[in-house]
């Protein structure tokens, strides 16, 4: 079907101008569209021109809708017919509406948050991109990089151990050891990668190992699990006393490593990261710490909420040693591609950890290391980061204006105190169509989330502020989400809370989260300056 | 000890001058160049400052020698002592020689295929890079990266499903597509998690799928197959009788996948692609062909061997549908980090195939994409290397030349069609002490293979032509390693053949391989042209 789509843009006048989500409407079940096309002087020679051309490259590398290419029979009756597997597997898909359409956003760096979409005159604001601090446009990164590229050319050329070992890779695996207040740190090609490699790697060598994993874990540290073989004890999202009694039913001389993560990126929340600490001290567990999202965002120096947690003292005596809880974590893992800005991810430990990691971790030994280029721009993140606390504090302040313009007009946030902005839809395919209207009627970039990536009934959209986003964007979107739920008949919190709340949206009784950054750490000690901060924002 | 090393080299006069393979001598079991250090009067303080500084940061990111830092104690005595058992492992690793250090090699853009070293002005010759033709350094490709870096920003902000998706992701697929006449491609994060993702999902999803591999494929399909839990039979390297067998004993109706490679990166021997796809149609299997060390090296547009065994037909009519081999082929992989000179992986195949790993694989679902630069530098060299085919000629050429200069002094080559000029070594401890002293003796940089990328007792040299390799070098080359045999006196061919043979060298009878490009292809057809294609190279 969206191949068609494509064809159609590209022939016809009238209907290039018309929004995808009216276009899909249009399509309907019956290929509403595409038999009213046929008829169409001009549309029906360009079909009836791709369908007979078999010999020519067809090429549906980005039809991803319902195929219209027939598939290739190997004409043996009894053989298994893999095609038509395919195309069933793909229909449960259409079917429970967890099919995924690709937006094509294409994010324009001199005018950060903007993106043009398919068509570069067609221009959206980005809410929903994890480039939370606008660092892929910073011209520190940017010109580093060129230079980069000029000295080192654009490829690694081999694996960490055959000619793809650059002074550069040393030199961000130590800054990221510094950050992190480790012996080490080690650089994959994604914090996926880091974190399937190192805990299949950890847990699977560990003589009898137990894994301990909380219940909202990403999805690449349950492979990570999974391919360890290691047994796993699912913990209750953030529920310390759950973890313990876990822990309890475990022999002490076992080796056991604690899952979690700082920020939970798609409801906002945060891990308790002092209490799980203490249980590992106590139960001779070691502690696996995600801070993908929160990398560049917390702490005096960007090193996390793991960082955050004694923000004054590791800011006056930023190093290992000083007492802090982060010195008591055994392996931090974090992201080159989020608030960095670049691509790429690594783990922070003890040398030995490290070390072992680097000699048997196949996800790490037999791959293309990340070109001189992306490292040098990682790593001129990082430091830069390391310095500059205004694109996170900025980032912070926007947050804070988001969620209270939202629930000023009672447009469900989940409650969190972090920098995400959860909007509890409940439904996929409302989810869905609010995404779309938001993007063809408002120029309204927000993406919707739906299962597997959260549960079935708890559909939202995930709104990402940034220090980019100025007071007219904000209001853009919140007006903008307003005439939707009101176009719509959208549940606002009163409408949740009828029904006893869901996604701790409505839940009556319920304490507003403390955020992470407090108002002293934002700068807001007297009640002018917060207006100030805004103000700020707004130039 | 590596942290000793470095902190010397920093502070001594005298010690920055030594080559590595001195230094590591000198240290010997005992550190003994330590001991000495210790009563220097410069070394001596040296060490000693960073030895009480606990409470600053000491970071020993990148030293992976034995460790000189303690392992932190729970204090906990039944606890599981986790720093030990890291500190065990690597143990293991130092005591069978296959514990790895890296070196550091920065390979210079504009000076291709020259590298500096830990020092700027220290440069050697690099011949073991995968980016066999030098398109790290093209500037089509440079200049290209460099314009998107200013419009797109370093980073893509987020997966394909959210935000992460531009223009140029489905336009490189679309390119790719073409190159491998397929209906659709997938890009992900590099071609490990390519193998990976496609194979564990592929396998784990086809009901009740048994896969069939080479004994010699890659770790990344190892780990994909071995992810899917899917029943695995593994046959004799490029053993197509073998294969069969076991397809035999499988029923017909079971879905079945034939895992293999073209090019063998470590032994240079290429796969039975015609063979395989035969079998694969009698007994109702797919193919799944890992073509990462051809793509841009092998037929007429670099598409790779399956492109290059109907090498005319495809050249005239380079689409599918043309009855070529290229066309029965269900998966293909490839990377965009080694001919094509940039970073990534890719697999192509039908739409509905593609669709289906696009929708379920965590690995391509749940991680950040690549930058928009990476993504369109690696589209251009996709597009320039489907037109130019002189670099790729040119490599073989200086193949064919290395060969046969190394096959003139008896250095034992593993006889092979491919580009790849694997130099027997048999012993994990000579291969390091060749390539340590081809490093710091010869400036020429060589990496040794061992245990586990190669069996133990066929370690070897793997050395990598490139179009830039011009006849100097070739002679430097040649010359280091008579030196370095006679020094040594390391096994020769005629040693090789006096014990039986190993690996393919020296073996009684053996017929020579004939080469995948032929004489005509290269355009060989006349003898003096040959001569004239060698001129064209050393100028």
């Amino acid at each position: 079907m969206e191949i068609a789509l494509m064809q159609a843009k590209k022939s016809c006048p009238f209907i290039h101008v018309a929004s995808a989500s009216s276009l899909r409407r249009l399509m309907g079940k019956n290929n509403l569209l595409l038999n009213k096309a046929k008829s169409c002087p001009i549309m029906g020679q360009a079909l009836s021109a791709r369908s007979i051309s078999t010999s020519a490259p067809v090429n549906v590398a980005n039809s991803y809708g319902q195929g219209i290419i027939p598939p290739v029979s190997h004409n043996v009756k009894n053989h298994f017919d893999y095609e038509s597997f395919y195309q069933e597997e793909l229909e449960k898909k259409h079917k429970d509406k967890s099919y995924r359409y690709f937006n094509n956003i294409n994010r324009l760096a001199q005018k950060f948050p903007r993106a043009h979409t398919a068509r570069v005159t067609d221009e959206v604001t980005v809410w929903c991109a994890n480039d939370y601090l606008g660092m892929g446009r910073n011209p520190i990164l940017i010109d580093n990089m060129k230079r980069t590229l000029d000295r080192y050319g654009s490829g690694a050329g081999g694996t960490r151990n055959i000619a793809g070992n650059a002074d550069l890779h040393l030199r961000l695996e130590s800054e990221l050891a510094d950050l992190h207040h480790t012996e080490g740190a080690l650089v994959f090609s994604s914090c996926y990668v880091a974190n399937d490699a190192t805990l299949s790697t950890l847990a699977s060598k560990l003589p009898g190992c137990v894994i301990f994993s909380d219940s909202l874990n990403h999805a690449s540290m349950i492979q990570g699990m999974r391919h360890s073989n290691a047994p796993k004890k699912i913990f209750r999202h953030n529920d310390v006393a759950h973890l313990e009694q876990l822990l309890q039913s475990v022999d002490p001389s076992v080796p056991k490593i604690i899952a979690f993560e700082s920020v939970y990126s798609m409801c906002g929340s945060i891990g308790p990261i002092r209490d799980i600490v203490k249980l590992a001290k106590r139960y001779g567990a070691i502690t696996f710490l995600d801070e993908v999202h929160a990398v560049g965002m917390y702490g005096p120096r960007g090193a996390g909420v793991a960082e955050h947690l004694d923000y004054d003292l590791n800011a006056s005596n930023p190093h290992r040693g000083n007492g802090a809880v982060l010195d008591q974590i055994d392996i931090i893992t974090g992201t080159l591609g989020k608030a960095y800005g670049v691509v790429g991810g690594y783990i922070a430990g003890s040398a030995y950890l490290v070390d072992m990691i680097r000699s048997y971790a196949p996800g790490f030994i037999f791959t293309t290391s990340l070109p001189p280029a992306v490292v040098s721009g990682a790593m001129e993140s990082v430091k830069y980061l390391k310095g500059s606390r205004s694109e996170r504090t900025l980032q912070q302040v926007n947050t804070r204006t988001v969620k209270s313009r939202l629930s000023e007009i009672g447009i469900p946030v989940i409650p969190n105190p972090s920098h995400i902005v959860p909007v509890l839809m409940g439904d996929a395919a409302a989810a869905k169509l609010a995404s779309d209207e938001l993007l063809s009627e408002h120029n309204v970039y927000v993406q919707s989330i739906n299962y597997p990536t959260v549960p079935v009934g708890e559909e939202r959209l995930r709104i990402t502020p940034t220090p980019g986003h100025n007071g007219p964007m904000i209001e853009e979107l919140v007006q903008s989400l307003d005439k939707i739920w009101n176009r719509y008949d959208f549940k606002r919190v009163q409408d949740w809370s009828a029904q006893g709340g869901c996604a701790g949206v409505g839940v009556s009784e319920a304490i507003e989260p403390t955020p992470m950054w407090s108002d002293k750490q934002l700068g807001f000690d007297k009640s002018d300056e917060k207006e100030q901060a805004f103000f700020t924002n707004n130039e």
